[in-house]
């Protein structure tokens, strides 16, 4: 009988500290990895400049002019209420508006930096994701921070990674967004 | 003896599998409800914008005009330092001050984005919430993300829905913010 | 025999109940500690502000005229790519990039408002991290919140505390940031 006790006892203690090193672990640092986002989609979204022309298209203007620091049109500050659409055609019916702004900051390059919501209102999605983050033109792929959602997205995180998909022209480009969430609720 | 034995490991053989089950859940998902906030409290944001004359009472001052786009201001960038309270009363003791910007971002109609920080400096509270997201002022409230904080609100993160509760003319609106906070340390 | 059982029925009873609390602990709130980050590390800040003739340095400009609210500089909104360094010499080699804005805010002292993405592509790091919050450039330190990261900085949050090192005339200042980061993947 005393053997039993004591094989038990051993084995619940070894039970009750490999349970408390879980815990342990799990309190200081849940896991999460790259290649397993918990949600993702590809969207494509569509700036047309404003060119004092365009105003039936246009889903964006310029709020203030470039300063005089170099020739990259930096300080160039853009007011967006752009169309999101699921593949690359600027006329496919939008599934989302992306409403926030963007604005070059090098002297020496084209480089942006954005700061925006994505506003689903359709019966697959309804709910916000607010994203910012440097947009690095000249790397082939650039990763920005998903730093919070709400509604189907409520209290979402993740990382958006810009591909600029076509620069058509001054007035018009188009940047596909790999949305990755990584904390889901 | 042995059917003693056998039922009692059973029954750890069980709970390791349950418990098992339970941390790997914790590990990847934590649950966040969100009708269960850490943290909930309602603030009035009052802005009185500078328009010319009014410099002894203005919190707030256009710092672009806005574009051509539309007729509802947009690219109208606004930067605040605005007054909190927790009524709705304009000359009550604030609470906190707002710091940051909006601006207009539609063509179609008015609707603004925000970002800034919520500053708290009194017995109560001493620290920071920063806030951004879109302010789709036709809805009859709107959520934001709070994506941070410091301070008594160290690392939290939650939601700011919005509902306007006066937009008494070209220089005085006031916002209902509901802040929830469902992360806190 | 009958007493070993009960014995050991209430011993895992109280197991049950007290990994059961554990664990429900361990689903509302992981914890974090201010005094514990995961990752630190203090970076110096360079601004030069661009003056119109020292282009060959500056590094930011000023996008936006101060409006007439009070003698801060209310409104000036500055886009900057500065060098970070690691020590506070601005000839230092940078380890990052701070790439974003900063306006001022305040009708009554100097008082700025930051959001941006730090940089890194070094042989020691390789990613970014996005930084927002309210510079209270009267406090002798302040918080700002690190609310999201990407590349080696996957997914981060933390707290990034400025204080003014240098603020040396118009054209030029620099801030220390002691970057701590609280989540870590």
């Amino acid at each position: 009988m005393a053997r039993i006790v004591c094989k038990y006892s051993l084995f619940i203690i070894w039970l009750v500290l490999i349970l408390q090193y879980s815990l342990s672990t799990c309190a200081h640092s849940k896991k999460l990895y790259e290649n397993k986002p918990c949600k993702r989609f590809v969207l494509y979204y569509h700036d047309i400049l404003f060119n004092g022309t365009n105003i039936a298209n246009a889903t964006s203007a310029a709020t203030t002019n470039y300063t005089s620091l170099g020739n990259f049109k930096h300080g160039m500050l853009v007011v967006f209420d752009d169309p999101m659409t699921k593949d690359n055609h600027l006329l496919s019916t939008p599934v989302a508006r992306a409403q926030g702004f963007y604005f070059y900051d090098m002297k020496t390059t084209y480089n942006a930096w954005f700061s925006y919501t994505l506003i689903f209102n359709s019966t697959e999605h309804k709910g916000t994701l607010n994203i910012m983050g440097a947009d690095m033109m000249s790397e082939e792929t650039r990763d920005l921070s998903v730093v919070g959602g709400t509604g189907d997205f409520f209290m979402a995180r993740g990382i958006a990674t810009f591909r600029t998909d076509v620069a058509q022209d001054d007035y018009y480009f188009r940047l596909e967004m790999d949305i990755k969430l990584y904390e889901c609720y």
